[in-house]
């Protein structure tokens, strides 16, 4: 008889003659209750054993980690916690795992650490199986949101063939064998022996490529993979990303902003909607995890309250210039408790000074714009009415507490002659980029956009510290198992 | 005022007092008609300017290309084709397109390989709007069809320091100074110095790390970019291309059947529901280009027809061995028509013999399944009752009418003994694939998937007869522009 998933049995209406599960034990206990998951959700199925009338053989390869099938009748259960259990007619071991091998033994507390080196066995357990259904939940809600107002999906190259993006360190691919590269007369590789026949990268972002099509279809959206040769061993870089870059032709720096706070409000309200036992099992982790912290260090708010908070109250917008103002006449500053003290108007802000914002001045999401034209990239738009000497670009990063900057976007400069001196100044290869500026050429508009790290999303709202607990195989300097 | 979008212009249902749109010029004829296009649909709007107060200077602004905004009313059409039309009280550009320069001209009509060298114009074109829009409603079927079953998606890595998947040549990714690489005492690179102290390679499938998925959460799925270091200069194949993979716990090779031809049925009715514009026009387009052709090499169904086909009839499945029997027995085969002659049992299937399979014997999809074991992949499951000599192998490969192999997939070898001795027979390093080898030390039960090329995918639905066409930027041997 075919199975059915323990979400479908949990959620039953009514008990059932005969059924079927199949899944993995998580505890057996007294010789007769199985926890029985299959992954569909996070929680268990009852399933009790007849143990008078199963073989010990058998009884004794119900271990932790060992995947069965049992058939029997559904039940309402007499015991606290579930509504129906299984009463077990049949049980038959379909895969053992030895106890003292299997290495994700509940018993044992498996630190995260740990958890990170086996990432291809972390996910059976409670935690990351919530983590990794939300993860998945969140993807699906941005394809929903994007879709559903008329985006279209574009997959922007993953090798590409133009290094002059700037947004970070590049990884290079290359086919050719690697220990006895053919050269140049000159000494250096030569790619025009290699598979592209030219200097190839991983992309850093794919908005250059993503405003090409803007420019042709309106509204775009990208997610996919991007990548960072970065030597960042924080708890918030990954190599290897997943990244979301919406653009929009017409849009202007506001459209932008709102369009970013809509979206990031869309995806968290999807996932309180539709994780609901997964993010009541994370909220539970972190109150745990935080028992351990001193006071001070805590969060103030629970997990869901954090996100509901971020639902129902907008965002604060602050200008630069705001912000440096704040910033300059605030407690740590003026008590030189930052490490980098802000004096002067033009000075890059530092992640203690967007968490000092977020966290402790506004206490909200927070979207700063209208940054100094020299600490930002050469593609934003300037704006009109500023100062000599302190020329803003229409750029936009929304700090979130506890993550830092989320979102980095901006209107673009749209002006073909105001790009192209831009780019003099920055000594970007025009003849590098002619296809970019092709769409300054024909036909150009006012476009505006923003980048998303999705796995800074997924950390916010699943509540976990460490990004890489939040993708399934982390890529950081030193890590690329499996 | 906020602009409307054209889309939501041409399905109003009434006439509205004053509209804005924005959009660029796709005609502009007797100095009064603008047909606009924003992208959000094929269909273009009339525009009618009122020439005689319009100043000649800002009508020869209106080329091909140029980007407008548009105020006025919208108005029931008196033409034919359109049901409304925008007469225009205030006309701006505001971006030019140099008639003389702007390489996408209609009159020209553009060849697919001039338009695939201008891929960031490309999708600015009718056909390529209609392709880029059915790819990303295609994208998100495949999500919606999963996340409705309960299905996690899963992002396995793209950078992997596992080698051995076997699956085709691996793209190196490094971050090492490549004129000028650190060695070892024996003259290789010393990739101890390397970003990930190791050898990496781009994904040539996540199939390996889904499974490790599919045994802790049930039902996973895998959509993304995949690599293939291959010189295979076909309308066929690309360097880099998009992948799904789902991989089921306790599914086994009929189960896995039953899913890739409900799951392909379900994607091509959600773009026939959902692109009914697009597809109409890229049948047209179809019809078009066959005329050039000779009747015999014209398609028997014009595209809507072939798309309901597949809709309609259940795929055939056929064991290999009967396929090789009507293969040995056909005409071409007898007449020495094949390249490769089929005579014994064991042969590989070549492209000339799918496609006679498909195209001409059974003309409808076919899935080849249980195929002789050393032509296949080391994790497939071996079948039980198999002669020996002519064991086989729980594979299957689904044909589709034009396109080939589409989806590759077999239940997987749960069993460690067996799969053990595969990979010393194949020379497999067990130590490298130790973790995967871990689903079959703990908890292993039976288990299947397949991999689904995407753009293949997108070929057949839209009708387009080369891979280049159905991905923005391809990425082809010597092709890695953008």
């Amino acid at each position: 008889m075919k199975h059915t998933k323990v979400k479908d049995l949990l959620n039953s209406t009514t008990t059932l003659q005969e059924v079927n599960a199949k899944g993995w034990v998580r505890t057996f206990r007294n010789n007769q209750f199985i926890a029985l998951n299959d992954g569909s959700t996070i929680n268990n199925i009852q399933c009790v054993v007849d143990f008078e009338n199963t073989p010990d053989e058998t009884l004794k390869r119900v271990t932790t980690g060992a995947a069965i099938s049992v058939t029997g009748t559904l039940i309402e259960s007499k015991g606290a916690g579930q509504k129906y259990e299984i009463q077990v007619n049949k049980l038959e071991i379909l895969g053992d795992s030895d106890a003292e091998k299997f290495p994700i033994q509940p018993k044992n507390k498996p630190s995260l650490d740990f958890l990170r080196e086996n990432a291809h066995l972390r996910v059976r357990t409670n935690m990351f199986g919530a983590i990794m259904r939300v993860r998945s939940v969140l993807s699906f809600a941005v394809h929903n949101y994007f879709q559903q107002k008329g985006f279209v999906y574009v997959n922007t190259p993953i090798i590409t063939g133009s290094d002059a993006e700037g947004a970070g360190e590049m990884f290079k691919v290359t086919a050719l064998p690697f220990d006895n590269t053919p050269r140049t007369e000159d000494g250096k590789v030569n790619y025009k022996d290699d598979f592209f026949e030219k200097e190839t990268n991983l992309t850093v972002s794919g908005q250059l490529e993503g405003e090409t099509y803007a420019m042709a279809l309106g509204q775009i959206y990208t997610f996919g993979p991007t990548f960072r040769a970065e030597n960042s061993n924080t708890s918030r870089h990954l190599a290897e990303f997943w990244m979301i870059e919406p653009e929009v032709a017409f849009n202007d720096l506001d459209d932008n902003m709102d369009l970013a706070e809509d979206f990031i409000q869309y995806v968290i309200k999807y996932a309180l909607d539709n994780c609901k036992d997964d993010l009541a099992f994370l909220e539970g982790r972190l109150l745990e995890e935080e028992k351990s912290k001193p006071q001070a260090e805590r969060s103030e708010m629970a997990l869901l309250e954090k996100l509901n908070f971020v639902l129902e109250n907008n965002f604060k917008r602050v200008s630069y210039t705001e912000a440096i103002d704040i910033l300059r006449d605030s407690t740590p500053n003026k008590k030189k408790k930052f490490q980098y003290i802000i004096n002067e108007w033009g000075a890059d802000l530092q992640s203690e000074h967007e968490r000092y914002l977020v966290e402790k001045h506004f206490k909200c999401p927070v979207i700063l714009f209208d940054y100094p034209a020299n600490i930002k990239a050469f593609y934003m738009r300037l704006n009109d009415n500023t100062e000599p000497g302190r020329e803003t670009v229409r750029a936009m990063d929304i700090l979130f507490p506890g993550i830092g900057e989320i979102v980095g976007g901006s209107e673009r400069e749209e002006r073909y002659d105001v790009l192209i001196e831009k780019m003099k100044a920055l000594e970007i290869d025009e003849e590098e980029l002619s296809w970019y500026l092709d769409t300054r050429r024909f036909g150009s508009a006012t476009h505006a956009g923003f980048g998303l790290g999705f796995e800074r999303l997924v950390l916010f709202v699943t509540g976990m510290t460490n990004i890489r607990d939040v993708i399934p195989f982390p890529r950081t300097p030193g890590n690329a198992e499996f």
